[in-house]
């Protein structure tokens, strides 16, 4: 039998089990106690050991439950075969192993270099948001949160959260819908992903040119035939989505991005027309900034001229309040809601529950209705002072998106590329973004034209930003 | 031309421009305007109804911009063509829509009978978990987080918070890995999502049967191949995985559930070996509550014994702090991790960077350590009480699944149904769990068996439903 000989430190940080067992474990990792060889009884080892005899039940108790040894009744214990382990010889190796984690590294810190004014489509201003509210918010719902709180919570979402969403949406979008229609989740494309598991697989479904390239990315990484339509001054053009084989329409009608078209009452109900005419047909409205309006009253969601089921409505919070806060929504038709109930009931809410409280007061306590009154203000400002700081461009540029959103367009009247624009742009500090960065495919015959986002510059950046653009294109 | 009288009410809620809009969309949609008819100019009908131009300009504009009117140069104001609008007939109407409602309103209600002592295998103590200290936390970052903490963050979390992960994993679970490998997301059900796109469609995976359930569920909403390999007393057996069309296996080595088996290093090996004989192999390890093991040290990870870029490595939080803290992450291996990076980075993260940066500081700065000691004690007290009560049953029943996890299971030595175990336990103001649902397809000749979850129960409570299924059982 083999004779264990082991160096046990009395005053190392580790244990004198533990010295056993790693002591064993590495001879049985070396080969040198092989499979089928007996180990010494634990009284024994304990003797040679001058210790406890608890001490070495403890380190075979280790050894067993990991399984490097068994015990034989009324034998004693035994090492495991352990020829797989031996013969774990690397097949497919990941040839420079560190290498590749450095280039992860940098993947993931590289820093790209950062413009003095930067027009980005999507920022926003979070100079105005109501942090004291919110923390007040979050402080009194940790406080008062009774344990409940802390449970997984329903799939669905929180009900009362649901409650005050179906309240907001009807007062302030006319959506009509019941609190049960409601799927809670953490960011569009958390229920993108859901989406797909109630339409289905091999979905044809059809988005404008140009789109929401994020979107456009998602739709493809599902098992979709993506196919893009072309889009007119009203938006996707239904005659040609007729000629698809699509079954479903992605439309972002309260205002399209990148153009920022409006879709008229018309083209709206023509949309209507096309999905009633197949039960199997869908209309997927994202309405991701209709907040947003700087002319009149926003524009009724196209959920609200929905009366037979057809439309899935997605909003958002990130623009609203914060891209940090991770929480989304979805209303569900009540067929794709029966199809929910029955094939996704299981996956669990993604949006913490302590979120899902503080962002129901905050809307319930009308904190969110004065919020999006402020920046609808803020951002007004902002857009006419880009729209009167553009009034030069005239001559060379044509703008449009106005009256809505965070970003307009201007579209060179000369022969320009997009590139050259962006570049002279870029060389004077200032970033602006192209079209063809949201176009699926290239649309011939089309004039340059860069996004001008406003969202989370400051007036006086505006000013200096466009200044600079100026000097660079004009 | 068409005569417009309006009724203009002063004291309405409502502005003139809004009054004097909502007429003539009014009159459009009861087709008294037609398509093409033309509207009396906006200073005529100003004249008219004694109100200021820039009324009706602004309620024109409102129209214009819903596309309810059209404004042809130097003609005027035109209805726009709405037969479409009228066409509108309810196709494919849902036949009874409210009562569908009705029912998703109780669905969402439905509450089930509430038992005195509900032995859930999934109930976790939330009574030793230091509110204090995360709320204290949370408040500091909401404080003093920059803007920064509220724009969109990195897709796979926050560095630190990875760092912190990946620091965390190996030291207390040996897992070897970079910040770069680890993905954070709301739950296992997303990352499990986010897993589907990265190893794509149609994956044959090897699940043990029993298993857990809701794991199984989600991989058949994908479109997987869901293979059920028999398991024995070491886990999945490698032999039968071997003879499938599986390229993944899924599989709790630390804490197999329902069954509490700990998968022993020989079996560890066999799978890994399994894994390598094939480059598109990969095994998946759900450590889903590795953290509670009540003797010894806890099980090193799959991860740990992998030298290949085999094991995609998953964990949560959720036992080990609450389910309603949404954060999980998973561990990709180099070769995976490139497929996420090049077709997965457009999906953002799914959690708020608040939660994100309280975590981080929370497992950081130890307190997440030093709760773990406690809930370990506090569980191992459970789990020991429950044991020795159990102890009367042993003529009847036999106990598995001890020294881990939060449940043990008790398997009927003589001829019971588990179906007549757990109406008795209900029939005595007990809640038991069968082993059955647990079991993708039922295991010719097992005895009936029960699981008990002692996690959420107080130990007067174990002692009380304890004491309540001698009566009912013995």
């Amino acid at each position: 039998m083999y004779n264990m000989t082991i160096r046990l430190q009395q005053n190392s940080d580790k244990c004198l089990y533990e010295q056993i067992y790693e002591h064993i474990r590495h001879e049985i990792w070396e080969g040198k106690l092989l499979a089928g060889e007996r180990l010494p009884s634990t009284r024994s080892l304990a003797g040679d050991l001058q210790v406890a005899r608890s001490t070495v039940d403890y380190a075979y108790e280790q050894l067993l439950s990991e399984g490097y040894i068994e015990a034989k009744p009324c034998k004693g214990y035994f090492v495991c075969p352990m020829e797989e382990l031996l013969q774990l010889e690397p097949d497919v190796v990941e040839k420079d192993d560190t290498q590749d984690s450095q280039q992860g590294m940098t993947l993931a810190k590289e820093t790209v270099s950062v413009p003095d004014y930067n027009f980005a489509p999507h920022g926003i201003d979070m100079s105005a948001f109501p942090f004291s509210v919110w923390r007040r918010i979050h402080k009194t719902i940790l406080n008062n949160g009774n344990e409940e709180l802390w449970a997984r919570g329903d799939a669905q979402g929180d009900y009362d959260l649901r409650v005050t969403i179906s309240r907001y949406l009807h007062s302030s979008r006319g959506v009509n819908c019941a609190p049960e229609q409601i799927v809670v989740g953490a960011g569009n494309d958390y229920l993108l992903m859901l989406l797909e598991k109630i339409l289905g697989r091999h979905v044809g479904i059809a988005m404008e040119n140009p789109t929401y390239m994020r979107t456009w990315r998602i739709f493809r990484s599902f098992a979709y035939n993506v196919i893009t339509v072309p889009m007119d001054e009203s938006g996707m053009m239904v005659t040609a989505l007729d000629k698809t084989e699509a079954r479903v329409a992605y439309v972002m009608p309260s205002h399209q991005f990148p153009t920022g078209t409006v879709m008229p009452i018309g083209r709206r109900t023509e949309l209507l027309r096309w999905a009633n005419k197949d039960e199997n047909r869908y209309l997927i409205e994202d309405d991701y900034d209709s907040e947003f309006r700087y002319r009149g009253k926003p524009i009724p969601s196209l959920q609200s001229l929905d009366e037979n089921g057809k439309v899935i409505y997605i909003g958002t919070f990130s623009k609203a309040i914060a891209p940090a806060i991770r929480i989304s929504y979805m209303v569900l038709p009540q067929p794709l809601l029966e199809v929910y109930r029955r094939d996704c009931y299981f996956y669990s809410c993604t949006v913490s529950r302590i979120d899902q409280g503080v962002l129901n007061e905050f809307i319930r306590d009308g904190y969110f209705e004065r919020h999006l009154n402020k920046m609808r203000k803020l951002y007004r400002t902002k857009h006419d002072l880009l729209l009167q700081e553009l009034v030069p461009f005239a001559k060379k540029f044509n703008v449009s998106g106005e009256h809505g959103g965070l970003h307009l367009l201007l579209t060179a009247k000369g022969n320009v590329s997009e590139r050259e624009l962006v570049d002279k742009a870029e060389a004077v500090g200032v970033r602006v973004y192209r079209l063809s960065d949201s176009c699926v495919e290239e649309i011939p015959h089309r004039r340059a034209t860069v996004l001008l986002g406003f969202g989370a510059l400051a007036e006086q950046e505006i000013q200096e930003g466009i200044q600079k653009l100026k000097e660079a294109w004009l």
